[in-house]
């Protein structure tokens, strides 16, 4: 289907030229997308001439797409200064399709610091909302466990935190289908005088809060990994650094384990023994299960994939938004924050979110 | 041994009292390290009603060690303003031969906050360090590295991070045995422009510096098991969530790992097969090779043992206190420091060690 822009909307507008597979993996994620979401409507936005042949390939991707062509692509070494000025790239024409209204929602595997400043100068914040940030959703010892700043804000204070556990409550609820999600302020001590003033002050307004039930107080690096709570709170710099560490530490288990396993002749025989379990081990931590981070707080669901992925790591990241999509995440939010807004301004004098969205990743 | 106070001088002096299985962990660590440090002496601090019938039934930890008394203890629940007080209790008193010069340095296995404090009190910080910080060994792909701060300064600017370069550099070379270790500044990504001005300030005397050549710029999280460099850099909010999150997210593969093996018999075969390999594996991870997180910036070596460990783990933490005292670790550390105070103060005005060394943990 092509696109004729008279006004139809769209779930999702997708930038079909971002990532390292693109726009291959693009459209074989939609391919898996067709059969899990069989009645929504996608905008793909991509260089016509390379999209058209792979639409024609993929017929059930070429069932729920339609297609709009943008001419240019930000490759991800592109500064986002430089991909602010390009206003015919396939990841702005569909950032400017949801800032339009057309599309509820936009999903990209490009430039991450292109996304989140474009996002945020063309999609904006919402109302109430200083800072957007980046969640994601990881293992834990006891299911899925959402994690949040990840990295758009390099600096916080104590209304910014408040703001990420009311996005973070309604991202759990939303995409994991908790009824109410379990919040922790991550900090180097559980008990109430660790950290600094920033924390203490977010840990008093959400004890405050509408989601002082919710609210377990501060947990540290290790309650990640061991499901603690059902959301982790944290600054964009502790946030991205702790994300990193335990990937990597599950790695270099993953890693001294394929030597154990390849390096004898035992070894292989164990592999046999426990390939079923193994296996499940393997697909529990399976990283593209886990993709697709989303930027929070925006007037439009906006979806990260990891530029590495594959088609099935690409239609993960597709699921997520569509459950932002569907389970209107963004009522959820706003709804949050009002509630919000009178104890931290009336009791503990947090201004209120001033439309600051700076973003450390654009400078 | 008696005490006499002759004037003696010891390489360390020992909290006998400090741990959850003091003073009995205590004694049996000093037997092991008796035959590592053979010639070594120590000032060995406690209730002696308690003390002596364990030494007289360890002649080996007996024939090292010189026996002080101190009447009190200081619990792990106590806050550290209280432990200042308790004059005569066995860290204080073993803090206080360090601080007169008895013995080199002083070990605990006690309250960590308690010993953070006393030492930044009575040993105080060494001429042109204005924070001390807290360092730790852990296991990478390519070897040991070392983290720091791990939590002595929630909050640090750019001077606090060039000194814990300097103070990481000097304590991989005297406890990794390293000539010229490679040093990291922790960020959010690799590229110059990333991270705040504090990091990115950091990064630019680390470069102007006699450290130049060893520093590798920035790295991520994963580059802490990934082994990227020898020494990682960060603020001791971050540096403690980075510690906790790598730890708990190897915890959580060895516990699937545990209960794959356990949960049906071939995983009991499989586990027999490998057993060797995974022994090694086990013993590679083991947290007990890697006690001993050490406050480093201190005239004396401080070093803290965790408070769970066994023999095995006090004498570990032992042996890395002794190759600090061994291998002039304070020496290497004011030698850093002076080449470092012309570079900062000239270009990058930042302000010299001002003693100022505010303890997160002491509030």
């Amino acid at each position: 289907m092509s696109d004729n822009e008279t006004g139809e909307s769209y779930a999702l507008a997708i930038d079909a030229m971002g990532g390292d597979n693109a726009p291959d993996i693009v459209i074989a994620g939609l391919d898996i997308a067709a059969e899990r979401h069989p009645k929504a409507r996608f905008l793909l936005v991509g260089d016509e001439v390379k999209l058209a042949p792979l639409l024609a390939a993929h017929p059930r991707a070429a069932a729920i797409c339609t297609l709009r062509h943008a001419p240019d692509a930000i490759s991800n070494d592109m500064k986002p200064t430089a991909a602010l000025r390009l206003r015919r790239a396939s990841l702005r024409v569909a950032i400017d399709a949801v800032a339009a209204g057309q599309a509820v929602g936009v999903i990209s595997a490009g430039n991450t610091g292109a996304i989140l400043a474009l996002a945020q100068v063309v999609i904006r914040p919402m109302q109430g909302i200083a800072r957007p940030a980046m969640a994601a959703i990881g293992p834990s010892a006891r299911g899925d466990v959402v994690l949040l700043d990840l990295g758009a804000n390099i600096s916080c204070d104590a209304r910014n935190l408040v703001e990420f556990a009311i996005m973070g409550d309604a991202f759990a609820r939303t995409v994991l289908g908790l009824t109410a999600p379990t919040i922790g302020l991550l900090n180097v001590g559980s008990e109430d005088m660790k950290g600094d003033e920033r924390v203490r002050q977010a840990a008093e307004v959400l004890r405050r809060s509408h989601l002082g039930p919710q609210f377990h107080g501060f947990v540290e690096g290790h309650d990640i990994t061991q499901g603690t709570v059902d959301v982790v709170v944290t600054d964009g710099f502790t946030g991205n650094v702790a994300l990193k560490t335990g990937e990597g530490a599950l790695k270099l288990m993953a890693d001294m384990l394929r030597q154990i396993f390849s390096g004898s002749l035992s070894g292989k025989i164990a592999y046999l023994l426990l390939r079923p379990a193994l296996e499940r081990l393997r697909e529990w931590l399976d990283p593209r299960r886990y993709n697709g981070a989303v930027l929070l707080g925006l007037n439009g669901v906006v979806v990260k994939s990891h530029g590495g992925t594959d088609a099935q790591g690409f239609a993960h990241a597709l699921d997520v938004a569509m459950d932002m999509v569907v389970h209107r995440f963004h009522e959820r939010i706003q709804d949050g924050i009002q509630k919000i807004q009178n104890i931290s301004v009336v009791n503990l004098e947090i201004a209120p979110g001033d439309g600051d969205s700076r973003l450390a990743t654009t400078e």
